[in-house]
């Protein structure tokens, strides 16, 4: 990873103007409790079984870093809404930092619904004002990462890369998509800037404009061949793609691989699969790419396409089939001085769970996944492995983060534990997840306490 | 718009691959023609029946200062795919500038598919490096946009907000989609960074934390409206809305409005508009969110909900029901020293126009746009407007763009002279497009002459 991308300071800004109204109003009445939040997604987007969290890393470096500048909070203080806030709350921005304490999922850990991803527990102010980047970071990495992890168990152990970065929501949520879908299981990126913060390998062909600046496709193809020998890929559909299969043969075992772009790819690849073997390159690879995603690979799997890597854009990048994760960020508990209130909201479609939690996961004898409970988090008692782990106290990191490799890894072993029934890409059974006898019992009580209010 | 953030160095590691391996390629092959591309959307995505065109002035951003790092091109030399390439390549970038010219659609202007949005003329080298960004750039703030405008058209005159920075892909993606929103339409949004940034109205309420935080509702509400006397739009789905509705006629007319953001809007605007007008609060405006787009908010209205202000998240700011534009980006001409030479890729589904082209846009007597032409760049006597302006000349803007305030203007007055049938949310007519007789005729003869081969 470079350094040179490090942490630099993140602006408080980053936020919702209602989290900062809300920081002046508890300022000014004096809430400085601790308060504890908890992160988690309602229900799962369309086809999904599961979820693969991700965005840990960037969420706590934003956590670390961030603060007002003179010139951010002159311009807060210049917004006809902080008019009648007391000159007190914006020294207290000039100071700000995050001092909390963060327990969260390790990146690369299978999830679901009702599970905290992320619990902070900090001032009332300071948890509010980072919730909307919070949410914003892990949102979209666990989205990704999880799209990610379909696609890869679609593609049987061939590798898949992420090439999305034209189609996605600018360039930096490219750079983020690419580091997601690593930790999703994919190989490598098309993303440059990725593979040098991140370490990410990097992975390229050459685009139909070199084919198309050459006078002949041919002269196309030695050009590239000559300042590459050792690493050419050739796009093959800029005119027509046996013909240039056939024009590829021409660089025997020297050609690393041919690319599919467009087309009957199944077909194209058994075609082109039979003009490299008769030339005898059997050990050239066929790369397809063109808006593919896990059940077009499955289907082009499953109709022995001879595809030997996937390059994945668009679907992936964006998650298109569900371009959003509805992870929310709720106050669970408030701690006054002689004691602690637990909290919830009522409102029936959104109604939540009081109290701090932690999720436990039980495995069967051969380690296979077999049931989450989500349980208060100073139960006891409970079986399996707790998920949550303390990652951030007093604002500083509890140790230091893990590898994206080691991440990868971890996703992969966890993924490997899902037994097939809760991870196939399409009619996935739910993994069973329940909240703790206690806790249940906990929030109907609360409950009721507040509709007799 | 704030200076601290104009302009940081652009990277020129914000690629694929394959854009720099082509680049060494070309470096390698002494190829250094000017070379033009344009960029243009295919197919409209489904339910879009125009573009509003956006992210220009990150996109000449970008180009103004893109360049490679030292540090960045011991990276790019230490990867092992550029092991035989030529140092002479690696001083090259060291010394990387764009130096191209650039004709684009000014942001705010409606658009069609095959309509270049953008086209860029300059060496071989520099128009491929920075294919990447401009359309991870251009296709995600034309995608939120067009969404905006969309939004925006349904809300008949209400004002719409943008509220999704927590559902965006990352927190710079929110800021871009709510500078997009903003064009779109949107009278501003929740991102305060955005605000900073760009200058735009930011908006807030209180939320459910707030209200929770207390230990009862009107403790909370009197609390949050002490600090806010003249801004306060209060929250009421934290426990029971219509008891909250009740609670808020406490403050009368000093109440800026109430926030619905659950159960049924419709039903619940018009319960809360009668307990607020009861009371004599007819100035209390009702404003309205929860996972609302442009088909909700037209039905709610429909249905004659008094809703007043719409806030719109994960719909709008990404684009949820169709989260992807397609734009490319294709090489359409190069310049030889005794010729210039038109550029087309044939593959089926993906062929392409050669030359460089101009939009020309006919109105109606009544100033409304009646249908375009897409010509070549230089055919005279079109009649109608010309669309795409020249912005950049050797790397350099023409001239100052204009503030986010007027492009909003601009794009109002663009969607004005859309003919309704073309516009409306549902089963719009789609608008006429054409090429002229002249670039049908060359593409044709292109094309036998490329098959011949």
């Amino acid at each position: 990873m470079n350094s040179e991308h490090n942490a630099p300071r993140m602006s408080g800004l980053a936020t919702d103007l209602y989290q900062l109204t809300m920081a002046a109003g508890y300022h000014a009445n004096k809430r400085h409790e601790r308060a504890s939040f908890e992160m988690f997604v309602r229900r799962l987007p369309p086809n999904r079984s599961y979820l693969v969290a991700a965005g840990l890393e960037q969420a706590l470096s934003f956590l670390n870093t961030v603060s007002f500048s003179a010139g951010e909070i002159d311009y807060l203080r210049g917004l006809p809404v902080f008019a009648h806030v007391a000159p007190e709350f914006f020294e207290y921005l000039s100071r700000f930092r995050f001092s909390g304490e963060v327990w969260a999922m390790p990146e690369g850990t299978v999830a679901f619904p009702g599970e905290p991803l992320l619990r902070v527990t900090a001032p009332l102010i300071e948890a509010q004002i980072v919730e909307t980047f919070l949410l914003s970071t892990i949102n979209f990495q666990t989205l990704i990462a999880t799209k990610a992890a379909r696609i890869v168990e679609a593609a049987e152990g061939r590798g898949v890369i992420e090439f999305g970065a034209r189609r996605c929501h600018g360039f930096d949520a490219a750079i983020y998509a690419a580091r997601a879908a690593f930790i999703g299981g994919c190989i490598g990126t098309s993303n440059v800037e990725a593979g040098y913060r991140f370490g990410l390998p990097v992975y390229g062909t050459a685009g139909h404009s070199w084919t198309l600046a050459f006078e002949k496709e041919m002269d196309a193809f030695r050009a590239y061949h000559k300042v590459f020998p050792e690493s050419t890929t050739l796009l093959l559909d800029t005119y027509d793609t046996l013909q240039a299969a056939r024009l590829a043969t021409e660089f025997g075992l020297q050609l690393r691989g041919v690319r599919l772009d467009s087309g009957d790819i199944g077909a194209l690849a058994k075609q082109v699969r039979a003009i490299l073997d008769e030339a005898g390159m059997k050990e050239t690879r066929i790369l397809a790419s063109n808006d593919l995603d896990e059940f077009k690979i499955a289907d082009l799997l499953a109709a022995k396409a001879p595809v030997d890597l996937f390059g994945v854009g668009t679907e992936l990048s964006t998650s298109r089939d569900a371009p959003a994760l509805g992870g929310v960020y709720k106050l669970v508990e408030v701690e006054f001085p002689d004691r602690i209130e637990p909290k919830m909201k009522l409102s029936r479609e959104k109604a939540t769970y009081p109290h701090r939690k932690q999720v436990w996961r039980e495995s069967d004898s051969a380690g296979n996944f077999s049931r989450d409970v989500i349980a208060m988090a100073d139960e006891t008692g409970q079986p399996g492995e707790a998920l949550l782990k303390c990652v951030m106290r007093n604002g500083v990191l509890t140790e230091s983060l893990p590898s994206l490799e080691q991440t990868q890894q971890h996703s992969k072993h966890q993924l490997a534990r899902l037994p097939q029934q809760f991870k196939r890409i399409s009619d996935a059974e739910t993994f069973p997840v329940r909240f703790s006898d206690e806790l249940f019992r906990r929030r109907t009580e609360l409950m009721s306490q507040l509709e007799g209010k």
